[in-house]
């Protein structure tokens, strides 16, 4: 499934970086859990970090119902934009020095999820995607937790990824210059689980990024 | 030094995880790069990664002069956030499930740095937050160059930080339900250097993250 590029979405610089394809913003959604929505307080941007987690052609995430940046997304235009930094892009210039990434931008009216069940399905596509299967293992959700957690949805229609790959592009001109060139990648691991203090069932096997 | 709360900036839910001080925001703002700017295209928020750099009370990014980032955010409002998302929370509920991290808010009109010498230095700076002492190694950087990237720039006068840490709050009714409960750290690392196949020099020396 190929999406056109909107005129938000369009990347005018840079062009060989672009894609619009599903497989390719989805894998990068499904890669980093962190995102961050742009909403507005008063006509100024403002951006919250948050979690989110994708299913199918949409991406959703949570928060207090009281939370100022629900409140201020609910049904309002947003931006959800995730990043993996993956590299520091060291050249021979300082001008050619930079990093490589992937990152996805969506653009949308952020969409309540009003039924509760759906809303207790959300949630647990959302844990499972943590540690798998942890669901079923919590003690269960209750009807009050439920009314205070609030779930926003954007459909993935209006979407593009951008990734900058590989080695530094120095000028042919610059190639001898002598100076180590090459980069330095960058990854976020997860560290072996440290239990609270109270080890009750097996360790949790949680995905990794 | 400790400033005080905006009404943007001051957290109105969850007071425990605010710090307005800036030992606490410097310290956050220096351990990750990777920054998200949220700025306004026709209105709507825009929420663009890029690379941010501090310098005493100021945070700076910069960009192709030609970036629609750029030009959009230039004077205007924008919101700067950096997370570092520290690990993942599973408590023995959902609903107690959360992340670790640390993150920080910056407000303000973002200023361009105008001259020219001052647009070199700052550059220079922002490599040395990488390899440092790398500036020096590189080759020149050329009038033109310069002309092409453009700098900008916040003070932190209004900003704040947001800290959640610590194990699973579960509620005391939990404490014996029978499921792992606790932490799974997440880090950002470095990997060693991969050479462009043209090794000049020794290797670089990376900071930390």
């Amino acid at each position: 499934m190929t999406k056109p590029a909107s005129p938000r979405t369009r990347l005018r610089r840079l062009h060989d970086k672009a894609a619009y394809d599903a497989a390719t913003i989805h894998a990068i959604l499904d890669a980093q859990p962190l995102a961050h929505i742009g909403h507005l307080v008063d006509g100024a941007p403002v951006v919250t970090p948050t979690l989110h987690w994708r299913e199918g052609d949409h991406v959703y995430w949570h928060g207090s119902a009281a939370s100022r940046m629900i409140r201020a997304a609910t049904g309002q235009p947003v931006c959800l934009t995730v990043t993996l930094l993956e590299a520091l892009v060291l050249a021979r210039s300082g001008f050619e020095h930079s990093v490589n990434f992937r990152s996805v931008m969506v653009f949308g009216l952020a969409e309540l999820i009003r039924d509760p069940a759906a809303k207790a399905r959300h949630l647990e596509v959302m844990m499972d995607q943590m540690p798998p299967a942890r669901w079923p293992q919590l003690r269960p959700l209750t009807a009050q937790e439920l009314k205070a957690t609030t779930i926003l949805s954007l459909p993935l229609d209006e979407a593009s990824a951008k990734i900058g790959t590989g080695m530094p592009t120095d000028a042919p001109a610059d190639r001898d210059w002598p100076v180590w060139a090459g980069i330095v990648p960058i990854r976020q691991v997860l560290e072996p689980p440290l239990s609270d203090g109270s080890p009750k069932g097996p360790l949790p096997t949680v995905r990794r990024f």
